[in-house]
């Protein structure tokens, strides 16, 4: 079993630029950035989570051609890090996937660029990380963010990246800053 | 005059896979997500360093679109970031253009994924950049990194990202990692 960190990039249910709630289409870079951050700092998994079927189909055609197909022996580290991948159709799925996997409850951590009334800071969140027994699955939301009710129902959500009054990072961006910030080196 | 770091993305000279000194194309994804993170983490700048005179172009229409023409309007945050952006030819053309701003001498700091004999660690390099009268210029490799001779006639080498047996990690994530190690907040 891997380290007790998964994460999972919301494609729905999220905020469009009008507050509503939709589905976003995935974006290729995402897949394949994300995956490589996940690699490198040894996550458990890394789930694409979509309800939208010709989505599921997309990603798992990529995950295919890389992991099975022409792109693992033309790429090898492409391999290695899309091996991490895998499609759930829903938050709770990717939630029972982790949970039936350790036998145990996964605590659930939601981000995003605003402030949050009961929000976890980094450093506090990476010692809880300290305790391998638990496995953890954090969040991150595309379009314009997880929602209100994601937030409110995650055990923990996390404190935003500080801009210089500017919080407009791409996912792909986030992803990278967050999990140096709770397992990157620091010796 | 904004912060005294500025950052290079440099498509030649840079190694391909198989250690050739090669320009490589630009990558819209690259613009974006860096110009983002130079204004997250308030950099003085980000030249995109391209001899090729198509990709100067196309780099060119790029930020033309979103700071001057219909994007400006249409998404603001992405004008905030691109307005940083700039092309140089070379890295002594962008190195020229910060001394010239500067009246100052810039100090060159190399990066890439493999360790180098004389690297500087992050924190020291973080106390180095709180000297606020001396401009930095921190570059990254395209491709399969900078060449050496780019890396010896730097001041600095900068040390990895250590990752989990995998590195990996897209430029794009790197230079997000880097900045947040350098400039992130840390209380």
């Amino acid at each position: 079993m891997g380290s007790n960190l998964y994460l999972g990039l919301v494609h729905h249910p999220i905020y469009d630029k009008r507050k509503e709630v939709v589905a976003t289409a995935v974006t290729n870079f995402d897949v394949h950035d994300i995956a490589r951050c996940a690699r490198t700092f040894g996550l458990g998994g890394f789930f694409v989570i979509t309800p939208l079927e010709s989505q599921i189909q997309l990603v798992e055609r990529i995950i295919r051609h890389w992991v099975e197909g022409a792109g693992a022996t033309y790429n090898p580290t492409r391999k290695e890090s899309l091996s991490l991948v895998q499609v759930s159709r829903s938050i709770d799925e990717a939630d029972r996937t982790v949970s039936d996997l350790w036998k145990k409850k996964v605590k659930r951590v939601a981000t995003g660029a605003a402030p949050h009334p009961q929000s976890i800071g980094f450093e506090p969140l990476r010692q809880l990380l300290g305790d391998h027994e638990t496995p953890f699955l954090i969040l991150f939301g595309t379009g314009w963010g997880l929602t209100r009710e994601v937030k409110d129902s995650s055990d923990y959500v996390l404190a935003p990246i500080e801009g210089r009054g500017y919080n407009h990072l791409p996912v792909r961006s986030a992803v990278a800053i967050i999990l140096d910030r709770l397992l990157g080196d620091r010796t």
